[in-house]
């Protein structure tokens, strides 16, 4: 069984091959015409929808594609979908920044900056969607990870705004976990599960959600 | 009678003096030694409450305060309390930024550039608080300006996210507004004006919402 993942992120690509084990698990760089689907919708699990659908009508196989982000208490749940480009412009060289994700998590610092530690709260979302070709099955599932937002970035491990992020019941953030640590408790790790659960045992077409 | 606004901005205390007309509205500039009050609270509200119980214990006056923002529906109704400080170290010189106002408005724009014109609806809010001193009477009364938020900023009056934001009913931005008109559909005219109605009739102790 072949199937293709939505993404040119290598290291997405070997997570999802890691987890699927067994199944052939093509990156986007296998499709040179591929399209660019923006991510227009106010959701993740939209998104992910939006870009699942869009390869499996391109690509003619079972597409898989996930839209994540970090979901912030005294934020509303911002910047949730939006969370990649949460500086908009002050992520960008013009403006001095050291680089898009860095931008980001000092962004996000400074916005926090006079919210008490019990108002921290903080919890990252991954939609994973499933889309057979032809109008076959559609499945989105979304994993959790909850925790809080501290004060000053700690650790080089992960990406994002994982240097600022403690997963509950843990005193160290996502970006000092071990990638075997984080991969079994992450939002990614959860959704990624649960899709393998719906690869392995085919459902009928409609949405479904886990 | 005399009451103490709650501010040192100038603009602010020649608005409600022009609103409450025939009441002596002193500013903070009266009382060199009053603490500052940082907004910690997540609610406009909690916030100026918060000042206006500070304010009425250090000058034993009644104390007027207010705390507004911009709610944009696609982010949760993000700034909000924190539309002053949007764009955190982004909206300091050290990045290059012109000023904090349009650091804010700029960082907010791309957020929603990829947010459909439907869905960029988006409401000014204001919660003006009056504390009588000695415990006695709180009020706090909220007013709302619905609108939309457009694509490119239009306008050289008001201020903060003024030129980006069209009222409902209206093709102009705030601030394309003559002041008069915006203080009659304002949220903080509207703020200010059932605050007056509260000065000019007392209410028991406690607090009371309009």
């Amino acid at each position: 069984m072949k199937i293709v993942l939505a993404t040119r992120n290598q290291g997405k690509i070997e997570e999802l091959r890691r987890i699927l084990g067994g199944i052939d698990v093509l990156g986007l760089e296998a499709f040179p015409d591929a399209p660019e689907v923006p991510e227009t919708e106010l959701t993740f699990e939209g998104n992910a929808l939006l870009k699942a659908r869009a390869i499996a009508a391109h690509t003619g196989l079972p597409a898989v594609s996930d839209d994540s982000g970090l979901c912030v208490d005294a934020l509303n749940g911002m910047p949730g979908v939006l969370s990649a480009r949460w500086s908009g412009r002050f992520g960008t060289p013009d403006f001095g920044a050291p680089d898009r994700d860095r931008a980001n998590l000092e962004l996000l610092l400074d916005q926090l900056a006079d919210v008490a530690a019990a108002d921290r709260g903080a919890h990252f979302v991954c939609a994973a969607a499933l889309v057979r070709p032809d109008g076959g099955e559609q499945v989105v599932v979304e994993g959790r990870m909850d925790g809080r937002i501290i004060e000053a970035p700690r650790g080089d491990g992960g990406f994002g705004y994982d240097p600022i992020f403690v997963p509950d019941g843990e005193t160290r953030t996502s970006a000092e976990l071990t990638a075997a640590e984080k991969d079994a408790i992450s939002h990614r790790g959860k959704a990624f599960r649960a899709l393998a659960v719906s690869l392995a045992r085919p459902t009928e077409a409609g949405v479904s959600r886990t």
